[in-house]
């Protein structure tokens, strides 16, 4: 991890500072403390299967102290094909404005890869073409193209 | 949906039929009849959050007669942006051998995506560049780039 950062899983003390993090990344829009605890709850008792004990969904922040520096979410899915395999999905990067230019998002990827690829035959994400040579960097490869319907 | 065929949830005994339809896509592997039970009981169990009595995985064959013809998997994704937005994505699509070029992959995705929209913001996939123009037909747009890591 980067000096003078910590990194964990989110609880729920992280309502605000998880929320501004996001805020950075995209509309967050209204979302009330009770509702995020309520998430938090569901992130952290479902589980991939009725079998191994492994939570499909991995949230996780970098803090600064108790301040919440980034942000991210890895989470589990779980296939037929490749004999059951797992396939890891990372989304909603975020780094405060505070804390960007101290690599905090490499960190948080790294972090988040890692874990996945401890379960997972492989861990993919969705970018925009600007951001591909820094995954590169991560250790990403080109796979296909992203297609959204809204 | 194309006649002389119907849709419908995957059930425990569609075991050899999905399977066969998913070895025209990619590798399988060997995934006994217990395991994919166990997969169909986790896919009707698992919600998307506590509240809403809505499933996360949404995984469906096109039968002809008792035959499957294709399946392709729908799973929400629930996140904190967006209002605690949901996410549809669209993986494994595959149609069997016998059947293809009777439009049964553009007949799934209609039936996937406009599951998708009745709950979430927005529906993704990933696809290779050469089927871009078939999900165009379909209504997606180009949203990004897909990145992985093995």
């Amino acid at each position: 991890m980067v000096p003078g950062y910590s990194i964990r899983r989110v609880e729920k003390q992280d309502y605000e500072g998880v929320l501004q993090a996001l805020n950075a990344l995209t509309t967050v829009g209204s979302v009330s403390k009770a509702q995020f605890e309520e998430t938090v709850n569901h992130w952290n008792n479902v589980k991939v299967s009725s079998g191994p004990d492994l939570l499909q969904y991995h949230p996780y922040v970098i803090l600064h102290g108790e301040e919440v520096a980034a942000t991210g979410m890895m989470f589990i899915e779980r296939k037929l094909i490749h004999e059951c395999g797992l396939v890891g999905h990372i989304e909603d990067i975020a780094v405060s404005p505070h804390h960007q230019g101290k690599q905090l998002g490499r960190a948080l990827i790294d972090h988040l890869t890692d874990l996945g690829l401890k379960h997972c035959y492989k861990v993919i994400l969705d970018c925009d073409d600007s951001n591909v040579k820094f995954y590169e960097k991560c250790g990403y490869s080109r796979a296909g193209v992203e297609m959204q319907h809204r």
